[in-house]
């Protein structure tokens, strides 16, 4: 559930980066996903930064959430007006430092910016999948990123990182490939969905499937659920933000100064917001992947997945040192949750760190420039650098 | 923002209530709104409960929330399947007893079970107002409450009581008339709404504005907005509830037991509850009357309205004894709001006791039956009885 963060390029082309693709090959090109289903073939949109060092010890795979795509940082061109979507975080000198670590940062199966999506063309018919796509899990999303590792030559990562749906994949790979991972970031993120988390990615689904446009999915040669979309995209913002952060940013502000419009118009600079932020999401996003990853995040459950419905058992493989970050306003998924996962990891032994930052902002934190975070995960991602090497 | 809840009748007839009508009379028929607007002739939909007694010192006024009525409790006839929306709360020997007390609660201006609202007859046209129905502020619906009052020749409240966008008129009610109100009791309320409050208003009304069939507000006469109306209620349902409620009303129970569907039908028992809540909200409530009571909650900020933008200044004329009740795990209308509210009436030396109850169910928890705030609630009435007694 990222938000892109719009920083001023000043025309320096610094953080160069270049999107590529690869494609899942393999006889006979087909993953069999979780629900039995099986796709392909699958192509995988992933950008790299930073330089892979000679014995490939130097990897960081960097997942990202419901919004994200590969461009994890850096610009596109010289001209390029707007970097990545965690270019605060990961560049040259910053938290994840690429003059020390090669990142590497892919679309997520089902997303929109190049991976393999509903909005791909189903090969049985040419034209877009559309809710003939199968429903994907984050397991099946981690199950492509291995396969673009493969392809990529690398067998360990020093760390896996993200946030939020991101922090999901973080944790499947902890568990579904231990020997790959020698450390794990996580933050602001969950082993299950609550009920509540549930509830809002539902009503997203609802406003998008309610949609006249909808038309069961098959939108793509006519208009699209526009307002589906951007009314799913006002129910996620609220969810980022915390009622502190709103009372600050928005309070009672009114468009028009002082005066009550006595309208149904945006009259308070929130609904403005809202209405904004829907609006410009629908000209980047595909409203069958919103349905399609949320419902991958909806469906996750470590326990159950991967632990005869037990959460400590689920990490009885995982090996990885891990740092588990929450924030304190963070609403979606608050920091009980946080603990809890950090519970059932000690109690598996695991090397475990864990720290809630004190933040305003709710679950959107993460992505926020903060400056605890990037020390904090710098010095993790030092530390377990050090340790690795010592190790060899 | 109230919900019906239900209860057995078992087939006996007590607490029979009657609904009736009064439209507001004298030349030339119209109230002066607070935008200005003129709007008349105003029918007013009320119901009794109790006796009044003979020098009329045992009222109290009931105010309803977003989906509530003038049927605050009791039943219409002998095999009426549920009583009115506070049955808990509202009847012989309950905490509001009506063998001691006569009770009043009215149809709100802009609803639509009674009272002049958008679904009404526009004078003008003969057909529904529809959005020519002028913007209506808390004020406004209290305005109308008083000329209810007056007709009925009352002229002194022992109580006003209620909550959430009740309690909104409550507050209201101690500030405009109060040579009228002896005590006010409110319930999980504000005195203005938070920027979050009211994004979850705009997203409910950009919803019902969505939808297709809402036609500018003009859909009376065809297919009603009934899927944005829907989502409007889901958002709601999700406000009124807190973390904790879902987890143990919900947690990630399945429709299917144990077996995830693989699509997006509503798989978990919370999307399948929120789909019920949405259609079956559609049946009763009307898409503009959600737009118009919403929007009077949203511009609700007594400060502004009252106080030259203090909240202390706002009850400076205020007199009522007040009893504020909150609820600890109410986020919609969360305790600190309450707090601060007891700290602007405090500033003008008024009586007001203040109660948070620890309470799991969220914002609703004012609405379900809670032995603790019944007894609060029965006790603090018989004391500003027994003390308006003394003082005659």
């Amino acid at each position: 559930m990222s938000e892109y963060i719009e920083h001023n390029h000043n025309g320096i082309s610094v953080g160069l980066v270049e999107k590529k693709f690869y494609t899942l090959a393999g006889p006979p090109d087909e993953l069999v996903l979780a629900s039995g289903a099986r796709l392909g073939p699958i192509t995988v949109a992933y950008e790299t930064m930073g330089t892979l060092n000679g014995d490939k010890s130097n990897v960081i795979l960097v997942t990202h959430a419901l919004s994200g795509d590969s461009h994890v940082a850096g610009y596109y061109s010289a001209d390029d007006p707007k970097p990545g979507w965690w270019d605060t975080m990961v560049g040259p000198g910053k938290g994840i430092d690429t003059d020390r670590y090669f990142v590497i940062c892919s679309n997520v199966l089902g997303g929109c910016m190049g991976t393999t999506g509903p909005s791909s063309p189903n090969p049985a018919t040419g034209c877009p999948y559309g809710l003939d796509f199968p429903v994907v899990t984050i397991g099946d999303m981690v199950k492509v990123q291995k396969a673009l590792l493969d392809h990529l030559g690398i067998t360990k990562l020093l760390a896996v990182v993200g946030g939020s749906i991101g922090g999901m994949q973080v944790i499947e790979w902890t568990i579904s490939y231990p020997e790959m991972v020698a450390s794990a970031i996580l933050m602001a993120t969950t082993t299950r969905h609550s009920a509540l988390a549930i509830a809002f990615n539902e009503i997203g689904r609802q406003a998008i499937m309610s949609d006249p446009n909808f038309n069961k999915g098959n939108y793509y040669s006519g208009p699209k659920p526009d307002l589906g979309l951007a009314l799913a995209r006002m129910v996620g913002h609220v969810t980022y933000l915390s009622d502190e952060a709103m009372r600050s940013k928005f309070g009672r502000r009114l468009q028009d100064r002082d005066n009550l419009a006595f309208d149904f118009d945006a009259n308070f600079q929130v609904e403005s917001y809202l209405r904004y932020q829907g609006s410009k999401f629908v000209q980047r996003f595909d409203a069958n992947s919103f349905l399609y990853i949320s419902k991958a995040a909806d469906y996750f459950d470590v326990g159950l997945q991967h632990g005869h419905d037990s959460e400590v058992d689920a990490f009885a493989k995982a090996t990885a040192k891990i740092f588990v970050i929450s924030f304190s306003s963070d609403w979606l998924y608050p920091t009980y949750q946080s603990r809890d996962m950090v519970k059932a990891m000690k109690k598996n032994g695991l090397d475990v760190s864990f720290c809630e930052i004190e933040a305003k902002c709710g679950h959107d934190a993460f992505l926020l420039p903060n400056e605890r975070q990037s020390t904090l995960i710098n010095r993790f991602l030092n530390r377990v650098s050090e340790e690795e090497h010592d190790a060899l």
